[in-house]
């Protein structure tokens, strides 16, 4: 039987959840693994406030370094940059294993922890980083780790979630959706981190990271949100028999990946385009596995302490393994090669006068760019138009097949250019991978 | 670096694959765990079969023992019982860890293999013994550790949920749709270990073991097929907002657990219902994580490979921690004590004369067993029972709150004798859990 001794530093939603499970599924730890996992130190700046557990007296401390001091296992719950890249350095430091979610650090200065961790052959775990308490850092690194992984597609965000799922169950638009996801709690008072693709951009780069064996520029990802998303293109691709999600999106093509996060149609019958609310899931393709989706809560206080406190088990059965074996993670490749002029099938609405003539001209520039075009949508449907109500305006709707981003940029630059088109065309990325 | 020796016994649909990945993947594998796995030895009886890989000629033997012999983890994969059982215990009689994808011989006699392989404090991996290459054992046993496991429901049959998933949406009979996952090969010549739900038991116990941490009496699994299904049933539950899957379910309940597999309907907008064709799923609901699912392909040869391979890893880095920490589980609850009187919602169908006081006769009788009835579904549709050609026959479904089963049972025994009721009523449990 073995003892470890666990510290957790920042109490707040996940910590509060990680110290409960740690202590209310004790016993039950105990007998699955035969190791006594004993919270010994819990610290926080501030002890007033009213949580939904009571952490027992003699645990708490306001001084993080008497965590790092007592415990075996320190596990990061601050968030943010700065004073939590602090700590666990400190932690790696006094050769203590580390457990986090924290994904903003990781996706954006990871390569530093990551290298302190392996120097030192100390094990590091982020389960929690990435899907709350779905287990996919795990299924990336060992179960599925004999698959080359050939991409990863996920909705990695609740909020954003919730908000394009009611965008498209009962044609809200983008302000109403968000107001309600606000209501409800499932949406911050300041919601940028969720609304413009950060928050599933920091969860993409590491998975990345992690199926490609590498380290990524966060600089790199591109990252769109969903605040400009029109409702009018939400009901064209229902029609369509799309369904709009923001997919987080990682593949590797040659010796390059795409990690990018974006609006995406994906087809409505797929397991995917089925997850809906505030669930999350992960789709990941292996070249022997095929394809496999992990599907859960994507975040909350019990649902990510369960996936810390995994991490926690396995730094303690990694402790006890006196030669150290860390578990299948490869950052052989160095530096990953972002690719940015993705392939990608496309929708692209443009707003045009009801009249001949006018697909022809948008149809001769993007043959012009190599673009083929798959399909055609012209509804009978007015477009209002700010200093246009006179005319009769139309969404003319086409679906591309396979092109480079950079040849529809520049295609639609031209296209913007003609007099017949009256707006910004709406460019919207088709995936077809997703299942 | 470490070096491990693998070996196969029983190069058939997934021995093959087996060693198709060990050998095509190895740089790969080795890049990320930092463990040279290299296949040593593949025995097998018949040498001269056309495979999908070939097998290096220098690898082959038609000896076990000699793969035994000559590697650090011996890869069961030859199936059945007697043969497969005697192959492990003697693998473990060596001193090697284990790997096998035998649910039949795990459900069935686990207990003694997993008991000398716990006395020898061996690894033993059965990844791929339940759901192909979804990782849904690894998610058990490490992921969702910290969780008290509260219910697990499986759709881990193929064949069957090919088969349901046609009649549901094409409204085939069940033979029709028999012969044409036939024709598809997604069912064997003699389809019964699939069809009449043993396959299902067999992943149902081995998760029920594993979650609850004791052994099973096999024979207490409570197990029924589709072989009886009735296409107006399908039809009559999607009219109500169900689908019917084969589901495979193991509940905690008190001090003793239920497992159980048979044809269960589930709400139409759950994500297990959107489960469709051969693919398999698994929901799992935690304490703490709360509900979790995991997709992917159930069977064939590559991503049952994947699943054996990271098995073989696991056991890999097993070997190379000279401490030896197993991963978690709990065998210490002895033997599970199974709950046959289970409890549940109920579809029944009985199939009465267009009569006035026919529905009061039924319900009186539920009330006598304090059955109590949700909704009431009479159709303006006549059955077809022989002998009864001249009268209007109708079906009468009826939704019950949750009841005990041999409450039901002993209800539906009543009913039937009552003259108004014509044939044998239909029941079919419905789920609520599922989601
Ligand atoms: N919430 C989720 O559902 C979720 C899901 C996945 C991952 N995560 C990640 O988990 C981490 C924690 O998130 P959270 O939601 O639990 O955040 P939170 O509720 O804001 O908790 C952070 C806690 O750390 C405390 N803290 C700040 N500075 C400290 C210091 N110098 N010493 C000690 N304690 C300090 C804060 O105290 P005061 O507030 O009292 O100042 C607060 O109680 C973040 O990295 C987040 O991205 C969260
Ligand atoms: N197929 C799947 O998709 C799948 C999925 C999950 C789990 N599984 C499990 O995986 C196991 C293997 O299944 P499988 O589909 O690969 O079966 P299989 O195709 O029938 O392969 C079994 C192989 O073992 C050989 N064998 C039989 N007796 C032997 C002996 N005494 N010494 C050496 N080799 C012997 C057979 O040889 P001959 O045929 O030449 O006699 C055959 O090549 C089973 O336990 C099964 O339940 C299979």
């Amino acid at each position: 039987m073995g003892f470890v001794r666990v510290g957790i530093i920042g109490c707040g939603t996940v910590g509060t959840g990680t110290a409960k499970l740690l202590i209310q599924n004790a016993d039950l730890i105990k007998k699955k693994t035969g190791i006594e996992f004993k919270l010994v130190k819990v610290a926080d700046i501030d002890w007033e406030r009213k949580r939904e557990f009571e952490v027992p007296k003699e645990l708490r401390t306001t001084d993080y370094k008497e965590v790092i001091d007592n415990s075996d296992v320190v596990v990061e719950l601050v968030g943010g940059k700065t004073f939590a890249k602090k700590v666990i350095l400190e932690a790696l430091e006094a050769g203590k294993c580390v457990v986090t979610a924290n994904k903003h650090l990781l996706a954006e200065e990871g390569k530093e922890i990551f290298e302190e961790a392996k120097k030192r052959n100390l094990f590091i775990g982020f389960e929690a980083s990435v899907g709350g308490g779905i287990p996919v850092i795990k299924a990336l690194r060992e179960g599925l780790a004999g698959n080359k992984i050939l991409n990863i597609l996920g909705i990695l965000n609740g909020t954003t979630n919730y908000i394009l799922t009611r965008m498209f169950e009962e044609n809200l638009d983008f302000e109403t959706a968000l107001k309600e996801a606000k209501e409800k709690g499932y949406a911050e008072a300041d919601p940028s981190l969720d609304i413009d693709g950060w928050d599933a951009a920091h969860k993409i780069a590491i998975l990345a990271m992690l199926a490609y064996g590498g380290y990524l520029d966060f600089n790199d990802v591109y990252v769109e949100g969903i605040r400009n998303v029109d409702k009018l293109d939400v009901e064209l691709g229902k029609e369509l028999g799309y369904t709009l999600k923001l997919l987080a999106i990682a593949k590797k093509v040659d010796s390059e990946v795409e990690v990018r996060v974006h609006p995406t149609f994906i087809h409505s019958e797929e397991a995917l385009a089925k997850v809906s609310g505030v669930y999350n899931a992960v789709m990941i393709e292996g070249d022997f596995v095929g394809k496999t989706m992990f599907y859960g809560q994507g975040a909350g206080s019990h649902p990510t302490a369960s996936a810390v406190v995994a991490d926690v088990i396995d730094a303690g059965r990694f402790l006890l393994c006196s030669s150290k074996v860390l578990p299948p993670v490869n950052w052989e490749e160095g530096e990953l090669k972002v690719r940015k002029n993705f392939y990608s099938r496309y929708y692209l609405r443009f707003d045009v006068p009801d009249k001949p003539g006018v697909l022809a001209k948008i149809a001769n520039v993007l043959a012009d760019y190599n673009i083929s075009i798959a399909s055609v949508l012209q509804k009978e449907m007015v477009c209002k138009i700010a200093g246009r109500e006179g005319e009769t305006i139309v969404p003319l709707v086409i679906l591309t097949h396979k092109a480079f981003e950079e040849d529809i940029q520049n295609a639609l630059k031209e296209i913007q250019k003609l007099p017949v088109v009256v707006d910004k065309p709406v460019l919207i990325r088709v995936e077809e991978e997703a299942y």
